[in-house]
């Protein structure tokens, strides 16, 4: 599998093929095609073949795909097929929300500690858990391992925890405060701000 | 403005400079460059002037972009020179979270209302608003001529609230639920999905 010549936007693509494909699964469904699937999202059949062609073969022209067969494959392919450990930055009203999200589990991530540096907070119970002090937070991801965060503080405090993450061994950020963070070169960070979506949306409305 | 004829990955980059330019000026900072802008956003300088000579000339060589002028175009481009009312619906964890957040009036989107289908949170106040009767959504879209909004309900339900939500008026959406749904060729669809991200970076994860 030449993972490392795979274009960032074909990856960028996976997920949501393997989304697609597990909502069939759990409807009762187990073939599927390219066109199907690319009427649900949106995007060519072509597309999709190619894009799972990078891959290996996952269907015969004709047959269609075998959604289980498919499915096991992406989650291998996106490192799914286990779970990965969490540690959750910001117990605000956000934080909150995600340490109570039940849909990580099933998609091979699960929150396992959540952090702040609030002392109103630190002690407090959120969903299931305990908000504990941010200044043990680097002795939690080395002796765990961990290797993904989701950041959820406000954008002032957001870069100096970013590079204690780093320094503490995190390798992936999901970074929710709305500003860019600037990380090493084999960090790797995604962003949600939902205002960049508003905004890329009503630039087309009169 | 050739509008129509941009094409959407650079529209969709236009929120990021707007963003990185707004959090330079509350800095207090006049005078940007597309090197100082690229370095910050992880894009390179000739692709950022590109982008801006899509719109016009906003700076000029050698001297750099005055940033409160290209934050006012930008802003213009964008449509956030004025406040888009937005409703909200669900008001589950994470409707809780969006109600609260007070980052959206800023730049450029006010919630103004949050609409739920559960007789137990109907009445119940949820950050500054009451939680309205989702049977009452359509109508009162209608009056107010509300063009956005924000859907943070369940996976299952989502379809469903997208079709009313269309009905009524609505021509963009920011859907948090975990799914694809499908509208007509004039609405615009963002999605918003936390386990997209960390799948497309634990990918490249050993």
């Amino acid at each position: 599998m030449p993972a490392a010549s795979v274009p960032d936007i074909v990856v960028g693509r996976l997920p949501l093929y393997l989304r697609a494909l597990s909502q069939m699964a759990a409807n009762g469904k187990e073939i599927t095609s390219s066109q199907e699937l690319g009427e649900r999202l949106g995007i060519s059949s072509a597309q999709i073949r190619k894009d799972l062609s990078q891959f290996g073969e996952f269907g015969k022209q004709g047959t269609g795909y075998n959604i289980g067969y498919l499915t096991d494959q992406l989650r291998r392919i996106l490192k799914v097929d286990r779970v990965w450990d969490v540690v959750l930055v910001g117990a605000g009203d956000l934080g909150h929300a995600i340490a109570h999200y039940a849909g990580f589990v099933d998609r091979g991530y699960r929150v396992v500690a959540v952090f702040d540096n609030d002392p109103a907070k630190i002690g407090m119970a959120i969903g299931a858990f305990t908000i504990e002090d941010i200044v043990r937070m680097p002795q939690y991801i080395r002796a765990r391992g961990v290797a993904v965060a989701m950041l959820a503080v406000p954008q002032g405090a957001a870069q100096a925890i970013c590079d204690v993450l780093v320094e503490s061994g995190i390798k992936a950020i999901l970074c929710y405060a709305p500003t860019s963070i600037q990380v090493p070169k084999d960090i790797y960070v995604q962003y949600i701000d939902p205002v960049l979506h508003m905004q890329r949306m009503t630039y087309y409305l009169p």
